[in-house]
């Protein structure tokens, strides 16, 4: 059954995405997830639970010929994961399939650059969202531990593997990136100047073998709080928000 | 043998310290690790291999009362330790051992704060200084993991331990401080705005139940350059360096 959806847009409307009106709807995260990405034309990209595409179609959208596949194990987001690609007219090949049990046709492939916005809530300590399709995104019955293997085996060497995921969770994620992945880079995300990071970026690169770096924080609004109802992003985040901008790590 | 000492002074001139001419001599990392200890008058203390004792007796000098106890392993530097406690009229009482084989006179006890300032290179790793007092505090025979089990042992339920640590070595610090510490908080001390953090400050407590927290980052310096020979430091940093200021985690 196909649930009710919205049409939403993306990068102030150069992006409309389908998806389900009462599920798992997708914020601002895949989008800043997909800014990192420091991808070149003709690269391949592999979104890893791609959802209905947002993070793959948001890079695609910036990176003009990347090529993009998808992964998604819900086939509801997979279908709209697709129908998103066709509309934008972004060839998108989505694979239906669990990370877990990573489908044939992705295992003897590796990509220039793996993205994952993977569930953050471990439900072992957290309680479940009643819808089963955002609970699928939610939480976790797929451990942070195989999201982290599974991308990073689906990264050529020297290609990048980045993930966003909340901050709270920063020690489990690296513990895990690190035995993976070498060159490791993390960027907070600061929601305001002097504020804690509600989101981290991680990004690693296979095989590689630059020590860590731990930059400054991403600052996404201005000022203490919000005046009004008006959003405040910080320049450099509308720009990567409303203008489909990059979000670039320092060298 | 006493090596030839130079009288150095710490908190614009609070605290007189004696130092080797030639060994590892302390700059601003132990200040910056002593002003982020939230001890209160009477909370005991111990600052793991003080060397000549400058992050301890920031600490006492800040925070009137507290108990301060030190280990060092390097008899030229606890006896040096030992003097500069008298000399700036602060009771420090400093046990010489090795944290790899713990005193008996410490075994049994545990202290509200514990910090540490543990050598920034892995000597595996690395090149080793010619000066063995600099190669002891530089360079690491003892293992990262050993000094946080040894710090995270000597804290009092709910008492804190804290690092400063080169933002390098963050994920092998993090992976071993969430073995023994919880409610970890991260401090990135960011040099410039824009800058990757050169050091880290890492915060637990030992039985804490918090979730991770990723702090904004410190900033040490204004602008993005040195004008003239100006040290141009924040003024938070300044107050820190010079007047014993705190440098506060946010709640």
């Amino acid at each position: 059954m196909t649930p009710a959806t919205t049409c939403d847009d993306f990068l102030g409307g150069r992006l409309k995405i389908l998806q389900p009106r009462d599920g798992y709807r997708a914020g601002i995260d895949p989008v800043l997830l997909a800014a990192s990405i420091p991808a070149k034309p003709g690269d391949t990209v592999l979104d890893l639970g791609c959802g209905v595409g947002v993070a793959g179609l948001c890079l695609a959208r910036r990176v003009p010929g990347v090529e993009l596949a998808g992964l998604e194990r819900q086939p509801v987001y997979a279908e709209l994961a697709r129908r998103n690609g066709v509309a934008n007219d972004l060839p998108f090949e989505v694979i239906e399939g669990d990370l877990a049990d990573m489908p044939g046709t992705l295992k003897e492939r590796q990509f220039h650059h793996v993205l994952a916005n993977p569930p953050y809530f471990d439900r072992a300590a957290s309680t479940a969202a009643t819808d089963p399709g955002r609970e699928g995104a939610m939480g976790e019955d797929t451990p942070l531990a195989d999201w982290v293997a599974a991308a990073a085996k689906r990264t050529r060497p020297k290609g990048t593997t980045t993930f966003i995921q909340r901050a709270e969770r920063l020690p489990e994620l690296l513990s895990h990136a690190a035995r993976h992945l070498g060159s490791l880079q993390l960027m907070p995300l600061i929601p305001r100047p002097g504020r804690a990071a509600r989101l981290v970026l991680l990004r690693g690169r296979r095989g590689g073998r630059a020590a860590f770096r731990l930059h400054d924080g991403w600052c996404l609004h201005y000022g203490q709080t919000h005046v009004n109802d008006s959003e405040n992003y910080t320049p450099a985040t509308a720009c990567i928000l409303r203008d489909g901008g990059e979000l670039p790590f320092p060298d």
